[in-house]
């Protein structure tokens, strides 16, 4: 089972726009809109599984409530968008402990709380199984950012060949480092470079770049991406240790939780030059019109074949 | 762990109205209320389990996942609201086939398609230990149905001392006989019946009508509920064989997802004497100043101590 092609299947399987054209955007991206009767709503959905996203034995049920979300707001921060409200469903082993399930909503409510996004509902629910581990869904409503026309959400399917292509922060060793567990929602940098700059197209990095941005040049009507070696971020951590090229790192590694994002080529000095900024933004590539991501070191240009991490088979 | 008692531990924790009083109703009630800068969301979520709320090697991915949309969908039916669109998360185990990855999909699609209700999100997260079990979450985003401001939705919280309760359909037996399974969602009739009738306060019933319904009473400002033993309806089907007493089935099995709702006594009869009623509708007895819930039979009254199903116990 590979998630991106259950997803294609699910795809091919929705209406449209849905009844009334109701469906502005529908899966796919970081986030669905859906028209309101006046004011769009956007939904997005993220379970963490114990074993999978976390290791409850290692970082506890507080750590975990906060990931689970500290990945929805990070698919608000794709958007360019403003969290509006969460509701949560935890499934609980058998004889998980109050306590515990306490830490896991304290883990959740401070994040929430830090992006003023109250969580209005939930569903707790006791798994009695003798294997039951811990599952945490965080569901999140946005809305588009301030009340003018100018800010609205930033899809995955509308860079264009030619854009230079942007990333926030840096990238590598997240998961090893337990950067994954206490990242920053990019919210309040999503929606600043939004607000200031025309971005074009933006995702979060959640399976690492050499596999997400190529599933944003997909949804932008299947155009490649050159990447330049020696602008890539790469966190000073991104080693954790291993004997590896930290590039390698940087591009395959995942759960950065940073932005990747096209400007318009006549749009870059402006941005890079803002002083503004509300974060290290580094320009790492440019899009092209030839499918596939490829890497660039001087003059010698070679392919990028994904590796990053897929949920749904590793 | 009890779910009402970790309910309330949140409830309390919870902000009252939220960032710019953006939080209508909170917590507690089937959906919440979000003000949305014009017309307002209602979300909620709910997830089912293999091993709780189904059993996978008996009902097949199919129906799991139609139960799961089924569940969301009587939720939005006990606001009496229109559903709007609805997310997806689904785990699966290791080694699950694609195939039944995809029935759980059309089991959720066939049922959302019924009322209009596009899924626009998901997420699928394979859980590689080797116990794991299916676990389904939907979170549904519904509005107030009608544009007219007399079809508000109907909370928990706002049924009076002295108000008629009345049920639709017929209870006991869910489980025993697949209709946990099968039943279609009272949606229709949510919206009928709150279009017609002022209902005062309104809930589904998931657990039992003897545990459902003292938490619409206590969600009430602490009354109480006496209901009339003949006027229960009892399923034909209620018994499944089991040598115990019919209304018994009735007050206790749960999975019924049919609506309890409490209307003023003066509009008792208009109710009852409706010829466009859109399903069988039972007057069941009477909500009263002193709180706990009883049982008459002719002139004998005694107490019903609450033992429907709770999911965080069982």
């Amino acid at each position: 089972m590979n998630e991106s092609e259950f997803h294609q299947w699910i795809y091919a399987r929705s209406e449209g726009d849905g009844p009334e054209g109701r469906v502005l955007v529908g899966p796919g991206d970081d986030m669905a809109i859906v028209a309101w009767p006046i004011g769009d709503v956007m939904p997005a959905v993220d379970q963490v599984l114990d074993g999978v996203h976390f290791d409850l034995a290692e970082c506890g049920p507080k750590l975990a409530g906060r990931k689970a979300m500290a990945r929805n707001l990070s698919d608000v921060a794709a958007m360019g968008a403003l969290p509006m409200a969460a509701v949560v469903a935890v499934a609980l082993p058998v004889g998980f402990a109050q306590a515990d399930a306490e830490l896991i909503y304290e883990g959740i409510r401070e994040l929430a709380d830090e992006f003023h996004c109250p969580v209005v509902g939930g569903d707790v629910a006791a798994w009695r199984h003798d294997a039951a581990k811990l599952a945490i869904t965080v569901t999140i409503l946005a809305r588009q950012a301030g009340t003018t026309a100018g800010v609205t959400p930033v899809l995955r399917s509308t860079a264009r060949a030619g854009n230079a292509i942007c990333v926030t922060g840096e990238l590598g060793g997240s998961w090893l480092t337990g950067r994954d567990l206490s990242f920053t929602p990019r919210v309040l940098e999503g929606i600043l470079l939004n607000f200031r700059h025309k971005l074009l197209a933006m995702m979060d990095i959640s399976d690492g770049l050499a596999m997400d941005l190529p599933r944003l040049c997909a949804a932008s009507g299947g155009i490649g991406a050159e990447l330049i070696a020696d602008a890539i971020p790469v966190h000073p951590d991104a080693l954790a240790g291993r004997d590896i090229d930290p590039l390698d790192a940087a591009l395959f590694d995942g759960e950065d939780y940073e932005l990747v994002f096209t400007v318009p080529r006549g749009r870059l000095d402006a941005l890079l030059n803002d002083p503004q900024l509300p974060c290290k933004v580094s320009h790492i590539g440019w899009t092209t019109k030839e499918p596939g991501l490829r890497l660039r070191r001087g003059d010698d240009v070679t392919p990028i074949f994904p590796g990053g991490w897929d949920h749904a088979t590793k």
